[in-house]
């Protein structure tokens, strides 16, 4: 059994909450939802996402907005009963601690941030009769495969950053929850992703290192770490397709990514400087690991999502180059 | 990289931490452990355990036990505090809820009792610099697959209780603890155990109901329901002889079992009322499920664990059949 828009019936306003819906990535769905004709409304901490990123809703009367740190029992059941007062029809959980060094530092950072965020949304799901819940789990489940193809049926996962631990714990949640009380459960595993508004990454922070000084790029590692990318624009399209399938499992689990091998950061590091700084020195580090619980190297299989008709219009360089012109432009360089 | 009770070199005095230890498993865990001659603390809310089930620190000088609820950091922290005045060598953590449909009920019951006592005990394992934690995981974590043998390598992992769900977070939360500080980690997937000090159950479910109503056993569903038993002397075993091991990934996940395909929950109340009440009548329910989030009948490929030179003296008939009489006897049946 699973539920579709179709269930629905023709006509009737889809009225899609999106968590974390300020940020980088929900901003972006946010607005292709709203494209779509659905009502919206947006809960969000505002911890990193911007309440500027999102329509006003006085001029968009379909999107509403309300400021709540869903980790908090109280606060998530507020501001569900205040969304319910149109009866929601799925949930978009993309909230999430997005500074994975951070979650390495103080592991209560992901506890929180990323991992009771889906607990505390679930139990309202349940309360409000929600059957469709779409979540945005990560390619950090997988942990470190030491360059063994990431498919969606490898087990048994080991995931090595706190992140990547309480999103594993969190599909985990949901799939309780599915056979408890959900209709449907689209869990998608993001690859790095990219564009704008961007609040953090590797394209971020290098654009960022040379706006403070625009003759030198320190890099931490030694720049071999490759990885596939995957263009916002495309993602919100991969997930916008799943979501749209009238068949499936109850329990959607599946990679989303490009089909490609990837880019190095070396690769990266001499794309932004060419776009950005031209002058610039670029000064690698050691190892070959960003931050603790970065993973080197992955190869991602996605067979299944483009089995689906879904496929990226752009592959991970021609992502990372629109990114680096999508963040450039953003901060008028 | 990996730490055995080698590293620690001969004639040190080995420091045990049991969490959840005055329960059925933990109990006879530290019986074991103190067997052994490890100094063995116990650190346990009492909510299920039973105090007596422990041997007096006054005439035990190696054992020590402290109440307190790892799911809360001040008391968590507190009872490490208070544990380590003797430098903690190993965590031994079986707390959790032990009730399934209780925490289908209300979700906080896992996320406390399973998950919490989890993610706070590895907070404090590294204030403490412990280096190895052993964790009793569950058959729950993998769902139901409808009959296709349960290997350690099957994925993507649905479980379908709020208990599974909490149980593969714990494992999640620990390999990220893996990466970041401890020297080695054991998650043991446990089976279906039996035995006594009984707390609850399909056998000590059976034999309480004929004590109040020696005429007529009332069984939840048809009985068609089939899985493997393991003796809680046999579990014991398989947790030292992982422990024991010298070699291996730092990060063992294994299941643990028997390997027959187990008995049916008909053959068990038959059996139950042949021991307690040969004249009594037994009433079988409708459809293979106990409750929700049971998963009807699996077959559990315990071959890793095999491999390390472990196997059960019980298969799963004579194992249900021993803890038939045990939990009998404890009864005065």
């Amino acid at each position: 059994m699973f539920e579709t828009l179709s269930t629905l019936g023709g006509g009737a306003q889809v009225h899609s909450v999106v968590l974390g819906g300020a940020g980088f990535i929900g901003s972006n769905l946010v607005r292709a939802l709203l494209d779509r004709g659905h009502r919206v409304t947006v809960i969000d901490n505002l911890s990193r996402g911007q309440r500027q990123l999102l329509p006003d809703p006085d001029t968009t009367p379909l999107f509403s907005f309300i400021q709540a740190n869903l980790a908090d029992p109280r606060e998530c059941e507020a501001a569900f009963e205040q969304s319910a007062v149109y009866p929601i029809w799925e949930i978009w959980h993309l909230a999430a601690n997005s500074d994975i060094p951070a979650g390495v530092r103080d592991p209560n950072v992901d506890l929180h941030d990323t991992f009771l965020t889906t607990f505390e949304s679930l139990r309202a799901a349940s309360r409000h009769s929600v059957r469709v819940y779409h979540f945005a789990s990560s390619s950090a489940v997988y942990g470190d495969w030491h360059g063994v193809p990431l498919r969606e049926t490898l087990g048994p996962l080991r995931p090595i950053s706190n992140y990547g631990a309480m999103k594993l714990a969190s599909e985990a949640q949901i799939c309780a929850a599915a056979e408890a009380f959900l209709g449907k459960a689209n869990i998608h595993r993001f690859p790095n992703v990219v564009g704008v508004p961007a609040t953090h990454g590797v394209i971020f922070d290098f654009i960022g290192r040379l706006a403070r000084d625009p003759t030198r790029l320190v890099v931490l590692g030694n720049g071999t770490q490759q990885k596939a990318y995957l263009h916002v624009s495309d993602l919100v399209g991969a997930m916008l397709t799943v979501a749209g399938r009238e068949t499936g499992p109850k329990i959607e689990i599946l990679n989303v990514g490009a089909v490609d091998a990837g880019v190095t950061v070396r690769w990266i590091a001499e794309s932004v400087v060419a776009r950005v700084s031209s002058r610039a020195e670029i000064v690698f580090g050691e190892g070959d690991r960003g931050w603790l619980g970065d993973v080197p190297k992955f190869r991602y299989e996605t067979e299944r999502v483009h089995s689906y008709g879904w496929s990226p219009k752009l592959d991970s360089k021609a992502a990372v180059l629109r990114a680096i012109d999508d963040i450039a432009r953003s901060r008028g360089l």
